[in-house]
């Protein structure tokens, strides 16, 4: 049950990978970058509590532009807390510190901790849970608070903040007198999760319960849905309602139309949905584990496994993005998934697959699939790594598949609503903590070894890092080093210096299709849900050894029919491929007419490139593909009749006899993480056409 | 500029056809069906003015239930009038006689007329222009009205809605002290623009010209668009909206959001966008025949063609249906043409093609050019044929073009909204003048025959008819008999007795790639803008003669590839096809998993039916096609990666070598429009999936 928020600092990047390359320039650059922005926006100095004009602007309703603020500053700090353990640096240092005085100096003599309701409507608090994230807010101060005590060893931010959880514990609950709500944003719980498992808090783990089983409840205030009854406390019409709800009381958008128990299907805003299934899944670990045994943990975990499901296998791109529907920043249909503006949506939010990746983390503890684990390595390489460029210094919101003249693929320094970039440093910040869990000893709560005690290491990721680890205060280390995901080879090295049986635990990626090669071999080895299993005897004999996943051959990729996506995608071990017009100038048109075939034996050649600026190397693909002008269609009368007739003569080329496909092209394919790094005219595409 | 509501009196359909099958219907038996459910809902007895529970109900905000009733019979009325005209019935006849006399008696002493503000919010007539149908009401009671003196020669309802129209004069107009407002849903512009021709009323072309150019000013009222004025002077935020409006101010649901001359592209409410545009072209006839001549003429038939050819090209389902999204009965993106709600929308709502024949028959008086004579026959038979069942007893509002368990294929015989039963009735009822225009003599205002004032009959639908017609005072005939759509030959009898030269000019469809036989034949025969002009020396040489459309083999038809439907679907004639359960009953899952192939070679066969309760008969095909199961997809792990490999190594059939496609069917098709009248379980389909 250990948190990756906290456990990343048993890890060191110890070598070169492109992991590290990312979380070096994370920490180098980004969080500079960063803070620099925070200050020239006005957020950095936000706490101090003064009128900015910014307040005052009423284009937004209901959700100004500075309500995020609080969260900004705060994910900034939780970011540079991570980043200050790996690699110091004395701006960031004192910029943390300074933050930390200001937000102390903010909070209200009862604990009240909010500058939209401090500043701009005083006597307003908590009178709209559903729109302004005061309670989301609140979640993220609690994720810095306890970053900072990490890397501080001191309690100037978690105090003023537990003081916090006391007054909103005081405010909500089941109790008579108390408000029956729950944040429109979800993301406090999972705070208030990890807070009670680092200080052992009560009230964060009731609150945070409270919270997960109340929302939906159609009748938990005064026998009416909470958003209704204080939406007419406000005074205000159902009708009224912010941009992003398609209907009244379309509560779906924040997961509400219904207790979590009994959803079926995940709906609504992208990140909400990941962030409340994260606590889900957090809470049937919690309670499996016996914090608070009930049969609910079994519940829990069925709805968490459930709307996973849902989400990977209907409503999940091939990149590991989720959202289709900007509208409402989040899910369309089953199987809705167009890849680009002009299609008709795709939002992917860089910030909902960071979600994802928390919340496969999270299923991981409940289940060790490597299911769990294939859809975190392609979210964080295809959705969190195209999110920000190579310099570190600009960032994607949404990541769509596709360009599209209303959307060209290119990033931006910052967002009016900056939730996304200081969501990616905190991730690369502690990014170590997502490649493996670990355990062992008579603290070991054991996702596999059940009681004995023995120590284990389950490997989520593969790249160059050192885990380093006491199991009943005996060291483990186990390091890994490898050229991923450039190549599949994986050395091992392990020193067990405990006086416990060590598991290893080595996943093999569904990608594979199972191919792998351990050298040593081990005989009768058994992969258990997506993981080879070393087991004692093996790591005891073998403290060196390497494990080669194969069919890291290149390969096309189909999405589910149902999407009438008919397109090939190429992907290449976790990386997914999108072709550009810098690789590919002849294209005019975001490659919406150009087709490929996965058949044609044309193949796919690699071709492993260096990008100048930065010394990044990265393997390109080529193979051949079609560009099909639309003649009949730009010939046909304009007004007339729709569609065309397909009489299934098409032309055939004189010399082959094969239908014409059109101009042959030598497609060349870069890693999507890659993409708006070299210049171009923004022409960009995932899924490309198949014949 | 004759309107087929008024010339429909001058064709007789003498013989049998498919359209006077269901015109015979109409008159004979839906007209009782729904004068009778207008007994049973309250709306034939509304005009009384009394209270009823139904106008209390508060669910549907801001468009109570009862909001369209005026209109409802008001259409009734006029279908009425139409049938009356054709085939007496004495019920119906009295029925009308009741209506006006409480219409009449509902006026206020001031003109006003409206249920709900006389009965339900008296006083606060005029106050929401966009969501509440005042003026669409309005606009049906012109046509009621209109309908009624042609058919009872008297002014009865007439007179009423006059002084009723003098009201709306003197309260909308460019005048200071007159609200600059125009109706959410057009419909009285077109209506006005009748009323004007029918009687020379100059109030009524100012109000409609009016109504139209004001339409999307961002400044009109007091420097700011007229929505955004009312709902301040009612007090309402702007982000209190009705459900259709997906954002705050998204006035392009009603086509406001721009001056209409500006916009390029058709948005919104299909109904309301077509209605619209049907003044918009009319205008342009008007202008440009000098009720007031302008440099207008030309920018309102350009505003016209240009939405046109963007609805028919990008916005159109290959059956003529328009409207994608179901959120706001309306358009989606350029080529967002999803099949059915599983797939994420389709409305195609029946009130909506017959806006768009309104439209094309007045864009045909601006610009003979079969295109829009194309698109009014698909509509026609491909949209408000399936909308009523063949007992003429129940009605579609929307039109799939595939079934889904949320919405399978079947009929009601109402709705809450009822627009489209009447209307699909008032079309019938007046369909003689959409069969062809004519004109001749003095009177002309010719759409060829500049100044000559000779005569001509421009044929734009086959079907058995005759149509008689004066030319300064001498009779002009001209007859057709044929078995359309079931067959392509058509035979003429043309009988001119007036002193002029008679040109005609037959349409030749598209569909039939310029394909037609002419006997006796015509050297040097031309085709101009999709009709073959029979010049005054043939027609007075050949009074009977016969035409035939070739290539009415079923054909594949295929819908632009960026709707990202790869699909094909069989037509014939001007009829589309579909697929039913009934006729397939090995089906279960929609025809989402069938397949066909255009070039297979397998053949389509024909096969001639009838339909066993009526004695109607209709043209059903044959061809193979295979089902393909998902057995890969539903192998897949779940909540594993999303997509499969596509890796080109299709199965091979073992004996053909050919990739295997699945279990071999022999396919059964139907006509579109005859679906969901012969039982089964309603799975259909109109575009299946190409190999």
């Amino acid at each position: 049950m250990a948190y990756p928020q906290t456990c990343f600092r048993h890890t060191a990047f110890h070598g070169p990978s492109l992991l590290q390359t990312r979380r070096a320039t994370v920490a180098q650059v980004t969080l500079q970058t960063q803070l620099d922005m925070l200050k020239r926006t006005g957020r950095f100095d936000c706490f101090k509590l003064q009128w900015r004009p910014i307040y005052g602007e009423k284009d937004q309703w209901p959700v100004p532009k500075h309500l995020f603020w609080d969260s900004d500053c705060a994910k900034w700090i939780e970011a540079a807390c991570y980043c200050l353990a790996d690699a110091y640096d004395a701006d960031v240092d004192a910029a943390v510190q300074e933050l930390v005085a200001m937000i102390r100096s903010a909070q209200g003599s009862d604990g009240y901790l909010n500058i939209h309701y401090t500043v701009v409507e005083p006597g307003k608090r908590w009178t709209n849970l559903r729109d302004m994230h005061e309670l989301y807010n609140a979640g993220h101060l609690i994720e810095a608070a306890l970053a900072h005590r990490n890397y501080y060893k001191n309690d100037l931010l978690l105090e003023p903040i537990e003081k916090y959880v006391s007054l909103i514990y005081d405010t909500f609950g089941p109790d008579e007198g108390k408000r029956h709500g729950y944040p429109g944003h979800p993301e406090i719980e999972l705070a208030l999760l990890r807070l009670h498992a680092a200080t052992g808090n009560p009230k964060a783990y009731a609150l945070a319960s409270y919270f997960v089983r109340e929302r939906g409840n159609p009748t938990g205030q005064d026998g009416r849905h909470y958003y209704d009854a204080e939406a007419d406390a406000r005074g205000d019409s159902m009708w009224l309602r912010p941009d992003p709800y398609p209907t009244a009381r379309a509560y779906w958008y924040c997961q509400a139309h219904e207790p979590v128990l009994e959803q079926q299907t995940i709906e609504g805003h992208s990140v909400r949905a990941v962030y409340l299934l994260t606590a889900v899944a957090d809470m049937a670990v919690l309670d499996r584990q016996g914090v608070q045994k009930t049969a609910q943990a079994d519940a829990w975990r069925a709805a968490a496994e459930r709307l996973w499901n849902n989400m990977v296998d209907r409503k999940m791109y091939l990149t590991g993005g989720i959202g289709a529907r900007p509208e409402w920043e989040g899910f369309g249909r089953d199987y809705q998934l167009p890849q680009s503006t002009d299609e008709g949506g795709c939002y992917a939010e860089t910030c909902a697959s960071i979600g994802a990746i928390m919340l496969a983390e999270r299923l991981l503890h409940l289940d060790l699939d490597g299911r769990y684990a294939d859809v975190l390595e392609l979210s964080l390489y295809n959705v969190v790594m195209t999110a920000m460029d190579v310099a570190g210094k600009a960032f994607t919101y949404d990541n769509q598949l596709a360009s599209s003249d209303a959307n060209t693929s290119r990033r931006e320094e910052w967002f009016e609503c900056s939730c996304c970039p200081p969501n990616v440093s905190r991730l690369y910040g502690s990014l170590g903590g997502y490649l493996w869990d670990y355990g062992g000893g008579s603290s070991s709560s054991s996702s596999g070894d059940k009681g004995r005690g023995d120590a284990f290491v389950n490997v989520h990721l593969y790249t160059t890092a050192k885990l380093s680890f006491d199991v009943d205060g005996q060291p483990v280390v186990l390091e890994q080093t490898s050229d991923w995901p450039l190549d599949g080879k994986v050395s091992f090295r392990v020193d067990n210096s405990s006086d416990k049986k060590l598991t290893l635990r080595l996943r093999i990626p569904s990608w594979s299709s199972g191919q792998y090669a351990l050298h040593p071999e081990l005989p009768g080895a058994s992969v258990e849900k997506g993981y080879l299993v070393l087991p004692p005897s093996y790591v005891e004999t073998n403290t060196a050894f390497t494990l080669e996943i194969l069919n890291f051959k290149p390969r096309f990729l189909a999405p589910h029919p149902y999407t009438n996506q008919r397109t090939l995608t190429l992907a290449r071990g976790p990386i997914v491929y999108c072709v550009e017009d810098v690789d590919n100038e002849w294209e005019r048109n975001h490659f919406k007419d150009v087709v490929v075939d996965a058949a044609s034996g044309a193949g796919v050649q690699e071709e492993e490139r260096v990008f100048a600026a930065t010394g990044e190397r990265y393997v390109a693909l080529r193979t051949t593909a079609w560009s099909c002008p639309l003649d009949k269609w730009d010939a046909k009368q304009p007004g007339g009749l729709p569609g065309l007739p397909a009489d299934g003569e098409a032309e055939k080329d004189k010399e082959t006899g094969k239908e014409a496909l059109g101009t042959e092209r030598s497609l060349v394919f870069i890693p999507y993480y890659f993409r708006a790094n070299r210049g171009g005219r923004g022409h960009m595409r995932v899924g490309l056409k198949a014949v």
